[in-house]
């Protein structure tokens, strides 16, 4: 028997909607790439978005189409993304951090047809442009007084494209499992894969995302999103602001320490988010400048483990609650937040600070589980580690044009319908995660697991150590044996039996790694991680003393 | 072109489960029937209820079979509730404040397989146990100790229905528009009617509910339903506490002032809700004893329009803050709340008072708007008011084996898709609803609208009167024009010149009465509110002067 109540599909377009009928005047200020400050609101945004709509059906996108951008958070860019999903176009948000042949292979594979684009990365797309084969036609986002001369073909500024038509144009009608967004992630091995969002995902992640443990906005509440739309829709924060009715504060191109505390202090900042590398260049202003946070309560940081020291200068010296949170683009990305509950609040200062360091507890919405290499599901006592599973609405099943069954590494992308993250995590009985390895980094010595990060996390503080990397060795006995790599500090010149000796009681004796070996350098990838990829091939031969 | 995300229905037995691996130690405390205060978690709640899903089935229960209740508020009425929905069978909650033999009509309406029942209503439910046809067997919510003589045939005790059955049984795995819960509502006309939710309308309901403008509950939080699960699903709270992985305390059968506080205070309740006429007993009962509430940070006022006095008595002499409510049984039931934003914030406290008498602004996934008798639609200016209809995935489109084609009092259910929900209201452009009136109560004058209810609320201000009513009286040349009914106070003699001398000035010139009748005694009905019904059929023949 089925219930009775009314077909709303849950599309993106009816949160614009709500803010319109519900916040029409509350601001949305945006930092523009022009330079000055621009004020506009949600009312005037649902009516720009809907002249958007207007403007796309002229230019000849279609329901399904895709419409790509290369922008900083702006308003206008917004827009683009309201204006694009409320008549069932895909909206395609391109990375501008890759490398452009990487854009250009992006943007042909996902056979964009429209590209709006900062004038930041005019110079970036007139150098590709003759690579896109799908594009028909360049939105700068800036108006006619500010058009940059360009070579990029049938190029317009966003105000004459959106100029005279009407904001009277319908939004939705159309099947909540509409595609909506589009957003690859690129692994260490193979093409990027696209992730294909729907109205639906988007909408249940989005409620999701702000019940209170996790965002938790209020109409009071001002967020600054300084995570970029194009890195995994900026955490849903452009549809929680509307949702929640509250004022939205985007940072554009400058995301440095000055630009982002005087947005924070001069709009009366509440709640903002973004990857540790931008709390790291924010706090050290504060630090240079001796300022405060004066109406900051919450950050959320995820993208990447928090380190230690950007939780306690938050917590400690600013007064600020961090939110330490994990995800992934496959998840929309939200996995899960660190926010303590009641026994954890009654926890000693130095307790807390170790907990907020684990990734934290699934919403609602998500479903983790932990489990061996034959699948089986592991204990969820916070010691036993396994390969990390998710479960959602808002978790990929497969990917754009793929064939669904590999995730971006390469691995098996679902199991008994639950995606394989890739992570190797500990599960505790109060339902905090922690990550404690990549699954491809792991060592398998004799059917158990070792965490190579755990050892390299403490094999840092040892004496002389300026880096430390663990990989697995292959063993006669064992199948796998870890093998420490030191990269010792400047004039410091650390040997295997002191560093051995550091280690003693501080990790399991079995743990133990078998040898240890000093590089000049140890290679770090492309965003400051150890390129343990690298390593495995310079030890490809390496025989421990133990074999 | 569709999205690639998982197929993750949106089924109830889904927010149980989370709260298990979230919060599985949490407790649920319940001030039980018998007596003493019962401690359980959501842990044992999960694995008891699905001991109820297996003893359902070896009942006989099938996928789509109506489960009844009539029963306060409990950890075991948790349990039946996700017993029941996770195998797909149908909750319906029957009121006991209803009259036995409409309680009786409503079971066979329903078809209600199973009935389980509180011990309070042993005697109620034997008085009519011979006429409910369908009912096969009746549990009552209790253990073998405490077990009634009772006339009941196929009686059990809950505890000993349930023992023995394992928990290892599938929950879910149905599509998520499978009816979840069934909850009869009554008009003033005609027999009740049931609304009957789905898994996803109560899903969606709960997870809108519980964003920060509305009861924006942490896992730090601890709440006390007290309005009832046979209340339009206790507002959703018994899905909002699990999912949001906080404590919740269950009041039992004793909703008095001395109840409800103590229960406020030894369990340290930081957010409550219920009808204005519990907070009065409880206001009530802290005044005579001269004490305060020490844990509690918000209150949720809903069912009827929070009076100033409850208002001004939580807010000012008690520091909690008051969200005014407002919804229906065929809303799931939230429609409105009114939670001030940052405008309001920086309004002077009468003006703050004042606006927290309105009934609020909805939260994402209600729509609302205000039509005209030809339904079009009415600006949203704060003063022009009009039909209120309704628009969600958690709105009803039909009633239980209904044409569809009715609401509860006979008006049309529909129109553009909008449910009709029978009052009349002013949007403003903030968003905030206020009702002014049932539409049926409304005066036409000439093709104009006259709130009957702002001229009582400002006559019964009026020199020696108790209580007043306005009705429309037929008039030859304005269809119809208000008549003013007082009732005097006890010893005073009002007279019609200084009556209408009160209201001068107070109310615009075309909106005052066109004659004042006086009566012995206003007729009220069940629930205390004016019976214009009976006014109406009093005053039928009535000739206006003016006519």
């Amino acid at each position: 028997m089925q219930g009775l109540m009314q077909d709303w599909p849950l599309t993106l377009d009816k949160i614009l909607d709500h803010a319109k009928a519900m916040a029409p005047n509350r601001e949305v200020v945006t930092r523009s790439v022009e330079g000055p400050i621009i004020r506009s609101t949600y009312g005037e945004i649902h009516g720009r978005a809907k002249q958007v709509t207007a403007a796309l059906k002229n230019a000849g996108v279609r329901f399904g189409d895709r419409v790509a951008t290369l922008a900083w958070n702006s308003s206008r860019h917004m827009e683009v993304w309201f204006g694009a999903q409320g008549m069932g176009a895909v909206l395609h948000t391109l990375n501008p951090r890759l490398f452009p042949e990487q854009i250009a292979w992006i943007a042909n594979h996902a056979e964009d047809k429209i590209l709006f684009l900062d004038l930041t990365f005019v110079p970036l797309v007139e150098k590709i442009a003759g690579q896109l084969a799908t594009v028909e036609r360049y939105v700068i986002l800036t108006d006619a007084a500010h058009m940059p001369q360009t070579s990029l073909p049938n190029a317009v500024a966003y105000e004459d494209f959106i100029a005279g038509w009407s904001a009277d144009i319908a939004w939705g009608g159309f099947d909540e499992n509409t595609a909506a967004g589009l957003c690859y992630t690129s692994g260490t091995t193979g093409n990027p894969k696209g992730v294909l969002y729907s109205h639906r995902s988007n909408v249940i992640h989005a409620m999701a995302a702000n019940t209170g443990d996790a965002f938790g906005l209020r109409s009071r509440d001002v967020v600054l999103p300084v995570v970029p739309l194009f890195h995994a829709n900026a955490w849903a924060l452009t549809f929680i602001g509307p949702m929640a009715g509250c004022k939205m504060v985007m940072p554009g191109a400058r995301l440095d320490g000055a630009s982002v505390y005087e947005l924070l202090e001069s709009e009366g900042v509440t709640l903002t988010a973004a990857v540790p590398t931008v709390w790291l260049m924010l706090l050290s202003y504060l630090r240079e400048n001796q300022l405060k946070l004066t109406t900051l309560k919450k950050v959320i940081i995820g993208g990447s483990a928090v380190p230690e020291a950007i939780l306690r200068a938050f917590e400690e010296d600013y007064g600020v609650e961090v939110v330490h949170a994990w995800g992934m683009t496959e998840m929309s990305p939200m996995g899960s937040l660190c926010a303590l509950g009641p026994e954890e609040d009654a926890l000693p200062h130095e307790d807390k600070i170790k907990l907020k360091l684990k990734q934290g507890r699934a919403p609602f919405t998500v479903e983790m589980k932990i489990v061996d290499d034959a699948g089986k599901e592991l204990p969820r006592d916070g010691k036993t580690f396994g390969r990390l599973q998710v479960r959602g609405p808002a978790v990929t099943r497969a990917y754009f044009k793929g064939d669904g069954a590999r995730r971006a590494d390469g691995a098996a992308l679902e199991a008994d319908g639950f995606f394989d993250t890739g992570d190797v995590a500990t599960l505790d009985p109060a339902g905090f995660m922690q990550i404690t390895d990549r699954a491809k980094d792991v060592i398998k010595s004799g059917g158990e697991w070792i965490s190579s990060i755990e050892i390299e996390n403490i094999a840092v503080g040892a004496p002389g150590v300026a880096n430390a990397a663990v990989i697995g060795v292959a063993h006669p006995k064992w199948d796998e044996r870890p093998l420490l790599i030191i990269e010792a500090a400047q004039g410091a010149a650390p040997d295997k039996g002191e560093t051995l000796a550091y280690l003693e009681g501080k990790i399991a004796k079995w743990w133990m790694p078998d040898d240890v070996a000093f590089v000049e350098k140890i290679p770090l990838g492309a965003t400051g991680k150890i390129n343990k990829l690298e390593l495995r091939k310079m030890f490809a031969d390496y025989r421990l003393p133990t074999a």
